[in-house]
């Protein structure tokens, strides 16, 4: 399989590869003129490219071929978890993005045990955009989901799409399960995940979704899960459910 | 919630803990007589008991109240996964305890970088027990995984239900999807997972599972999953749609 790359500028036959890519395709993958590669810039498109000079600054890559390959998720999924500590979150955004999920929103929560603020929560959310990004290469996807900044309830309604639906898995609710909600739920229409953090949202954090954003509670079955699985079960659930994971 | 407890020997009226449950009961929760817990032994029922009285080597529980709650999952599936190293296999065990996987099945596989044998393989099998049984306490089930020793391809039909319908998940398969196939599947079929390590089955492998189990070869979408994703992935999606996760 050939090497992807993101496009640092792209040209009208050539793109350039600078900085961490034009390193890595240097260093570590040691290409020369000639070998081939993918480009893609986020634009939902990718290109078979040749690389054509090596210089200090960049890396000039001539395009062979473009496509739009059909690789991204159909329905937009948004993931906004309460912040957990450890690498719990970080995995949930890799293995996230392999799914399909198109952003990701760090959620300060009553029970969330990390605090992030200011610069703290600025770099936190640059790695963890680092790490959306390389998943996204691995996976193949031509668009790397967004890692929106830390928010707290009340900036999260700015934050979600238009029309979009929000499901809140709570233990607390019995009888509605995620699947049963998702066979009323229109196709087109973007679904955004609320996950608690360890310990579970606070019942007035359902309510304020359940008032705010017109959230429906949800089950995700008689079985306990941890906060990391929950997101991970929901996320898949929702893309099968439009035919978004085979 | 009350504290679970996985008994060690069962009584008429009571139940004793021993080793590390009694440890875990004196040393970490520091529970004393009168406290109340909740024990289960595997056979799925749980009882409601009261710390009666704690000596040198066993704690004595009296019970209180008998269930047997309906929180195992209806549909049986087991994950045959392709040995990975590092901690990818640890934690597809837990998290697939907690989504309801029944049993698991390590897998000697030809792109398999681990290598188990012998003692080292058992001593790995029991470490990977023990985090299935503590996941199963974590998640409220009343049944835990049986991790099944290291198996070879041929030694790999022994240890499935029988009627099982066996599913491989496989990059190369581009029309058949997962979801499509679980629309054919009865639901009472126990459902087997074959799960690729790192770098996937080789072809040759796929065509065994294919000739001897009759597998059916399935697609998880257009993205590439790790290992450990498609493992989660495929068992959120079969479990999902028996109605086992809500």
């Amino acid at each position: 399989m050939l090497h992807r790359f993101k496009i640092t500028e792209m040209g009208n036959r050539a793109f350039w590869l600078r900085g961490k890519e034009r390193e890595h395709l240097v260093r570590v993958l040691r290409l020369g003129p000639g070998d081939r590669l993918i480009g893609f810039d986020n634009s939902g498109g990718e290109w078979l490219a040749e690389v054509a000079e090596i210089a200090e600054e960049s890396v000039t890559c001539v395009i062979v071929a473009e496509s739009r390959p059909d690789v991204e998720a159909h329905r937009e999924v948004v993931l906004a978890a309460g912040l957990t500590k450890g690498e719990k979150l970080e995995w949930v955004i890799q293995k996230g993005t392999e799914l399909g999920m198109r952003s990701f929103i760090p959620l300060r929560t009553k029970r969330s045990v990390l605090r992030l603020e200011g610069g703290k929560a600025r770099e936190r959310v640059e790695r963890w955009q680092k790490i959306a990004a390389e998943a996204a290469k691995q996976s193949g996807r031509v668009q790397e989901p967004r890692v929106r900044a830390v928010s707290d309830w009340a900036e999260l309604p700015e934050s979600l799409p238009r029309g979009c639906q929000c499901l809140i898995p709570y233990e607390a609710e019995r009888v509605r399960g995620l699947k049963s909600v998702l066979n009323t739920l229109e196709r087109g229409r973007s679904v955004v995940l609320l996950i608690g953090p360890e310990g579970g949202f606070d019942p007035a954090e359902v309510a304020w979704a359940e008032d705010h954003l017109q959230a429906i509670r949800v089950s995700l079955g008689p079985r306990i899960l941890r906060a990391e699985t929950a997101a991970l079960a929901a996320l898949t659930m929702v893309l099968a459910d439009s035919g978004d994971l085979g």
